[in-house]
C-alpha cells in the first residue's frame, strides 16, 4: 500500500467518529461514513461538512446487514477502515447482553468478512481501557493482563480484540491497530459537534454539562471514600480531538505494515471527579451542585494509563489540558443545550 | 416447565450429537435434529433411526441462516435445546479464525436470539475443557480459571460460555448448563455410529483406529519427554455414550430451573497416549506401529478433570472403562472402515 487514501469510518456520525472524520479530512484523507444512526444523527455529519467545507458520503447502514454493507464496499475502493460502530452503555449491556454481543461482535465479524473478501485488510479498532478490568497496577500499560472485565460491553471490546489478533496471526497481510481509549471528553473547538447522549448520560462530563445548562438538577458523585486524594474516583480524561488525532497517527502506522499493534490513548494523568467538577466550574462560570453518594458496583478507585508506547511508536501525545476540555465542552453544551435535537 | 419434552439438537448428526440423540430417545424425549451436514452425514441419522426404531425429524439448516432457523422454531414447540453445532478443528481454527468465530459464536448468537424470541430458554451447551487453558493444578475443577486458551477454536467455546452466563444474569428465566468435555472416544455398542473424521483425524483415537484398519501406516506420538509416567501426554478419555448420558442428566437439572451451571464431563482419570495404544491393541488384537516425535506446540503434558460436581449435582458419573472404549471404537471402525462413506 503506497498510501492510505480512502477511509471507511463506521460509526462516523457518533461522538468520537465525527471528531475523527474532521481530523481525517484535515490530514488529506477521503472519508466515507457508515452509521446506522441508532445512537447518532445525520445532523452531526451536516455540521462536520460545515466545519470542514467538504461533502461527506454517508450511508445509513447497519453492520448486521451484510448485503447493504457489501454494496458500500462495491461502490468504493477503501484503503482502510476505522471501526467505531457499536453500542456502548455499560448498564444497558448488562440488561441486554445478546443485543450487545450481536451488535458489537456480530457487526464486527460481518465487517471483517467483507473486508477480507474485498481485500481491505487495514483496520483501526475502537477498543477501550475497560478491557484491562480491575487494574493490578497503575498506570496501566499495554502489557497489563486483559479480559477481566465483568460487563458485556467491556467483553465485546475484549472479544473483538482477540478476534482481530487471531486474524492477524492467520494472515500477515492484515494490519490492525487496537486503540484502548481512556475517558474522552470535550468537543471540537467550533462548539458545533460534541457528545450527545440520549436520555440519562452514562458518563460524568456530559452529566456535569447538563447540570450546568439546567437540564439536570444536581450531579450525583458515586463514591467519596475511595483511596484517592479527595476520596472520589480517579480517571484519565482525554480531549476527544486528541483522541481523534490518535486515529490519524494509527493510519500512518498501518501504512508501515505494522501487523497487529495495541496502544493506550489517554493522557497518562488521573483526575478525580471533584477535580473535573472544579475545572468545569472555572471554564463555564457555572456552579455545579453535587451530592456524595455511595460507591457504585463495578467502579474502581483509580484508572489511568501509560501513553509511552503511543508516543514512541505513533509519535502521538495528547496536547489539550483540562481547562481546554472543559471550555470546549461548555461551548458545545451551552450553544446546543439539546444536543443535535432541535 | 413441568417436564422437558421436545428437544432440538443442533449438530445432531455429528459424533457426540448422534450418540446423544439415542440417549434422549431412550429417555423418552422427542428429538428434532438440525445440522448443516458440513462435518456430518445424513447416514448417521439413518443409523440412529435404525438403532432406536424411531423416525427423527431432521433439518439441513445452518445456524447462520436466521430465516431457516426461525422456520424450524415455527414448526415445533421446543422445551429445550442441546447445542452441539460448531466447527472443532484446533489447527484449522488458527488458519481460518474468522470462519470459526462466525460459525461458532455467530451461529450461537442467532440460536439464542431465536430462542429468546420463541421463549425457549433452556439450553445445554457443548463446551470443552480447552477453556481452562494450561492447567494451573490438576485435576481441573470447575473453579479453575478460564479464558487462557490460545487457539480460536477454544476461544469460541470460552466466548460462548461468557455470553450464556451474561444472558442468564440478565434474565432469570434462562436455564443453561455448560458442559466442559474432556476427550470423548468410543462408539455406540451397536458399532453402527461413531466418530467419522474427514481427512486426517485431529484426535488420537480415530487415528489409532485408522492405523488398525490399515488406512494409515503408523501413529505419530507427539512428545515422549513430558513429565508423565511414560513421557507421553496424559488426557482424560471418556466414552461417548457416558458423555451423551451427561446431556440427559443436564436436561433433568434444567427441569429444576437451575439458572447457569457448569460441569466437567470426564472420568477423572488420566491415561497416557501409550496406555491408550496398549488398550486399543488388546481390544482389537491389532498391532499399532508408532513413532515418537517431538512435542507439538500448544500441547500440555497432562489434562484431566474432577467430576465430583457433576456426580453431586447431576447424579452422573462415567461408567465405561478403557477396554469398553477401545472395544466399541474397534467395532465401529472395523465394520465401517470408511466411516459413513460407501
Amino acid at each position: 500500500m503506497a498510501s492510505v487514501k480512502c477511509i471507511l469510518v463506521t460509526g462516523g456520525a457518533g461522538y468520537i467518529g465525527s471528531h475523527t472524520v474532521i481530523e481525517l479530512l484535515d490530514a488529506g484523507y477521503d472519508v466515507v461514513v457508515l452509521d446506522n444512526l441508532v445512537n447518532a444523527s445525520m445532523e452531526s455529519i451536516k455540521r462536520v461538512e460545515d466545519i470542514s467545507g467538504k461533502k461527506i458520503q454517508t450511508y445509513n447502514v447497519d453492520l448486521l446487514d451484510a448485503k447493504a454493507l457489501e454494496d458500500v464496499f462495491n461502490k468504493h475502493k477503501f484503503d482502510g477502515v476505522i471501526h467505531f460502530a457499536g453500542l456502548k452503555a455499560v448498564g444497558e449491556s448488562c440488561e441486554l447482553p445478546l443485543l450487545y454481543y450481536k451488535t458489537n461482535v456480530g457487526g464486527t465479524m460481518n465487517l471483517l468478512e467483507i473486508m477480507e473478501k474485498k481485500n481491505v485488510k487495514n483496520v483501526v479498532f475502537s477498543s477501550s481501557a475497560t478491557v484491562y478490568g480491575t487494574p493490578s497496577y497503575l498506570p496501566l500499560d499495554e502489557k497489563h493482563p486483559v479480559g477481566g472485565c465483568t460487563n458485556p460491553y467491556g467483553k465485546t471490546k475484549y472479544f473483538i480484540e482477540e478476534i482481530l489478533r487471531d486474524v492477524c496471526k492467520a494472515n500477515k497481510e492484515w494490519n490492525v491497530v487496537l486503540l484502548r481509549y481512556f475517558n474522552p471528553v470535550g468537543s471540537h473547538i467550533s462548539g458545533k459537534i460534541g457528545e450527545d447522549p440520549q436520555g440519562l448520560p452514562n458518563n460524568l462530563m456530559p452529566f456535569v454539562a447538563q447540570v450546568a445548562v439546567g437540564k439536570r438538577k444536581e450531579l450525583k458523585v458515586f463514591g467519596s471514600d475511595y483511596d484517592t486524594p479527595d476520596g472520589t474516583g480517579v480517571r484519565d480524561y482525554i480531549h476527544v480531538v486528541d483522541l481523534a488525532k490518535g486515529h490519524v497517527a494509527s493510519l500512518k502506522k498501518i501504512e508501515e505494515k505494522c501487523g497487529c499493534k495495541t496502544y493506550n490513548l489517554g493522557t497518562g494523568r488521573g483526575c478525580s471527579v471533584l477535580d473535573m467538577v472544579k475545572a468545569f466550574e472555572t471554564a463555564s462560570g457555572k456552579k455545579i451542585p453535587y451530592s456524595l453518594e455511595p460507591r457504585r458496583a463495578g467502579d474502581v478507585a483509580s484508572c489511568y494509563g501509560s501513553t509511552d508506547l503511543a508516543e514512541k511508536e505513533l509519535g502521538w501525545k495528547a496536547q489539550k489540558d483540562l481547562n481546554t476540555m472543559c471550555t470546549d465542552l461548555w461551548r458545545w453544551q451551552s450553544s446546543n443545550p439539546n444536543g443535535y435535537r432541535v
